[in-house]
């Protein structure tokens, strides 16, 4: 099994990036929730590609066709089916990778796996294109999560070495973490955002790629949802994040910079504030035992310079297993990570919902 | 659901910090597979609680006392169970934390969770006791591995600013990484081991802790092992490692590092050696699109500094809901980096052979 | 969770009967199968509406359409996702059971699950038209199974009090069991099956309905398939067919009769034939320890007469919460029997596919 | 996998019949609960073996060692697990049976599904006593079941051709299903029940064994439980029914009984009593669309008769290859029908709490 996620809600994806179409069902949602479709198709359009210098050119209008589970436009119980019909489709780009597969990324693995029956074209099941239906899925949850006044928002934390400023880790708001959604460049700083696609602009002429880093928050969520052990919200949180292609790493909190302090710097207080239960510090990341503390859930992800570049790389011919030069032609992304930051909020979300739904039993 | 990891083989845990006993069932295991219990029992000491000054005092032997699956040592295809007695139990030392939750602990989340019902004696079932039982079940899948000429090997990359070298990404071979497992304190270079020791002693006079960073190295997994999207090798070692108490990240490859880099630079080149496929360089940590490739996979997992420390902390009283000040009494560990080196092997290896048995179908 | 099944393949229904289209995802379907596209579509016009007198006269042409996990119609190892359009949709038939619920039908039972939300018109998610998405899964396990020489093959046992003769348990031969499948009403003995259509007759001239019970035989499974306890092969089949709307029992080998008998009567001795073990008889039905021993797998399904018939009925209004009488409108199948023959083969093939791929790891 | 059940909770089993010990781990039960330990354990002595002419003479008390789970005999949220241990273990007595196969038992299956590495002293993890952590499990269950007004009684139906009264399908009450518990010989009619008994010591007499129907009801069980298609309620009772060994088949309400029926007779129509909608009759065993109704949940399941006989069989020899002669050793039960009784509560009552916890959420 691969490509279904959780266990309250289930979120099976399908398709490949030049497959007739590519979609998603999502089963578990609860009956009677009333669903904006031009929210929906907003949120889309921020993951969609041919928008502006940094992403590929390839036209896709990734509006969902929802097929089942919506009578007007409010879940009925059943799966919602979605899908997008893939129409800019050119095959014949890939033709070269069939045999010389592309340094880092997914060409060679599918190849082994799939015994060489695998969808070579644009990286089939393995494309960020499969991203889409996930954004279907997630657009859904965020919205039924948002009817819980839960929200969840990220933005680039850091692209090659450029920072922005981050999320404040114990006093975010509903309001802070959805203002960069509403960016053409979702940044808290716009400065740092213009120094960010500076560089994104200097990896693209001279025909390479950048990658980053995000930061996502979830606000509102209220403490106790979440397992001990293999259903914490970190683990689950963390495989629907992986999920995502180009995805090499994640850390909840302080994370790796909490691990070199002491258990007095790094440990958070808890504190009464208007009779309610809070810590005066967030170092935990919203996150104890698995469990949600009540305080925003702040994670960060990785993510790896796009690996499709137009330099140059050495690369191999499984015809003649010789060493060979490879450069790739075709449509990419210089930099995928302002493309990614609605992925990351719908793994989130979906990971989030399913683990909401998981309390309140008996 | 909590306790349960994985599809292929199916590791299931039980039990609570002061409860009669702890335990596993691991199911799915091939038949046929002859056990060293000696071996099982000498990994299982690495973790266990006593040695030396960096440890919690509580003694407990946890030799583990296998109840089924097993005839004369060799698996028989039915679910391998095992427990170990809780001897050394002191709920006494915990009535403080019944009221008062230890900042940065579960105890304030698990009581949320289970409405105040939650075993509060030492965390329950939240406590890093119950890696004992992760140990054993990762014992097994380790022997079963190595029968496969699979070897998963950890060390202390850091603990609080101090930095161990590190495995060759791309060179590792089967003797490097199982070297640390041989010494009391699990460096590679142990100079640097020293000063760990020493940072943590000062820590501990400081009625203090340390956390750090631990690398894990899996060499010999042969290719096309993983699927994609949410069953990618990097999903389900994070599912696993997360359940381990106090991981608060982990990263692949390069991970964030990174993803500060061009595509360019973190590319890993495909290269033919004595007609094998191979990759130049190892950014990618051995996994590509959720799949190995048969490089040395490589990822590091953060860990918080133990949040149980001597030294005052502010907390509340549930009830009389006002601040108040606590120090905690027990026995802690000063430093859990070095108990959690075979925990992060037994995950990996229960992830990598639940998708080991995952391919080869049909 | 409730329309996805399987652990090793897994298939993901989705649709309503008056949706804008049905569909499904397989997910594990080994790569490089050839798949027989023009064999699929007629395996599912066997199940399809508007052929002949017992069925209803709604038309669709049932003609699946792969949006992707085909290339050139073979697996390529990315789920195998397919949709079937609604076309002759006549909601209008179905205001009336929007107030008054259908007896014995899933109306009431959906309409409180999803608190008056759910998609009435056709039964909605709950129709029978959803066992068109489960046919094109179980008509894909199908060829896989054929291409492996394991063959299953379904017939009308009974309709009313009229019986068919029986497969031979023991002795079933692919042939044997393949011969109904080219009959267009699927009986061995053909004139017991004109028997069965003067009684169909009978029943639809006086607005009322029948049912029946389907035997179903695999012939060809290799001993060894299947594990105990939960995952059996009775249970998993089990677990399957009675995701077929209407099925209210099933029993395997000597099932309920055998019940009655004597051990020495009912136990089925093994012998030793050309040097293979079999059974000189088959009362376990090829299941013993939930493990199949190489003998045929046999099982009868109860399928329960249609419970939308045009006689009078006395149901109840949602609305004045008092008696009324019912007629129902609409176009129904006077006995869907015939139809459900390649739903129990097709859900007999997911949960054979699904243990098969179980065996053989490591 | 094979031996774990359900989603919301989920039961572990593990445990050979001649291991240490039997155990069973379960999950997800909620925080809070009071458990009466003598009511389980009165609960397991229904089961247990050595009281009476119909039963084995192996002693083993059978009483529960809760591990973990419990904090004064009160659920705390993390798993409860409890073990029994094998006292009265004679592998001796099945020497014969490991190059022989006892027809119509799971010893061939096992051999060939393990290589021949199965446990196979009284068919080890395939032995009738693994139900009695199944017991330990659905123990708890009915406890919280009716802690909420669900009651699940089971009486014996029918012994060889010796039948019992039914459950009023329509109209049983509470009482009435509990009154077959408090018998040595679970039956509605004594009378009926001493020519059961009779019939089983004549089948005993000629070292032979009987088999028998039981008819399960839930009384209680609100509407709106269960799911559509396959986590549908009789999806979920068959899948943890056939987890008894034994068992050949279920049906639920008029089962193949109703099959031959017309829809008008079939058909129950609804009623409104007591401004509460409510069936005339109850053919449909309580459930429509795989979801309650309601009324009382009615199935019966088919038991085969004890392959354990005295009287000699014809089997085989793996070493020799060749016919020959066994009459089996051991202690045995005529029938295990009685036995069998509290098994098949059980299973029913995890079976519904699953779905039970699986509604009301979000």
């Amino acid at each position: 099994m691969s490509s279904i996620y959780g266990k309250n809600i289930k979120v099976t994806i399908f398709g490949q990036s030049h497959s007739k179409a590519i979609g998603v069902s999502i089963e578990g949602l609860p009956a009677g929730i009333k669903i904006d479709m031009e929210e929906l198709e907003a949120f889309m359009q921020r993951r969609a590609p041919g928008q502006g210098p940094f992403t590929t050119q390839r036209k896709e209008s990734d509006r969902p066709e929802i097929l089942s589970g919506l009578v007007d436009n409010v879940t009925c119980g059943a799966p919602v089916a979605a899908i997008i019909r893939n129409k800019d489709t050119r095959p014949g780009d890939y033709d070269q990778i069939r045999d010389v597969p592309r340094p880092s990324h997914a060409d060679y693995t599918a190849n082994i796996k799939f015994g060489g029956f695998h969808d070579y074209s644009g990286g089939g099941h393995f494309s960020g294109r499969l991203t889409a239906p996930l954004c279907i899925a997630g657009g859904l949850c965020l919205q039924l999560l948002r009817q819980k006044n839960i929200h969840i928002g990220a933005h680039i934390a850091s692209i090659g070495n450029v920072s922005d400023t981050s999320f404040d880790p114990a006093g975010a708001e509903p309001a802070d973490i959805e203002l960069p959604k509403s960016k053409p460049f979702p940044v808290i700083d716009d400065a740092r955002g213009e120094q960010m696609l500076a560089a994104i602009n200097e990896a693209r002429l001279a025909g390479d790629s950048l990658g980053g880093v995000i930061e996502c928050a979830v606000v509102g969520v209220p403490a106790g949802i979440g397992d001990p052990i293999f259903d914490g919200m970190e683990n689950c949180i963390a495989l629907a994040v992986f999920g995502i292609p180009a995805v090499k790493g994640i850390e909840f909190g302080s994370g790796f910079a909490g691990s070199s302090l002491r258990g007095s710097a790094n440990n958070d207080p808890f504190i009464v504030e208007e009779n309610r239960i809070k810590t005066k510090t967030n170092n935990h990341g919203g996150i104890l035992g698995g469990i949600t503390t009540g305080m925003p859930v702040i994670f960060r992800v990785a993510i790896k310079p796009t690996p499709s570049i137009g330099v140059e790389q050495d690369s191999i011919s499984y015809l003649s297993m010789e060493n060979v030069k490879l450069s790739i032609k075709g449509r990419h992304d210089p930099c995928i990570v302002p493309r990614a930051i609605p992925c990351v909020e719908a793994a989130a979300a979906i990971a989030v919902l399913d683990r909401l739904l998981e309390s309140s039993k008996y």
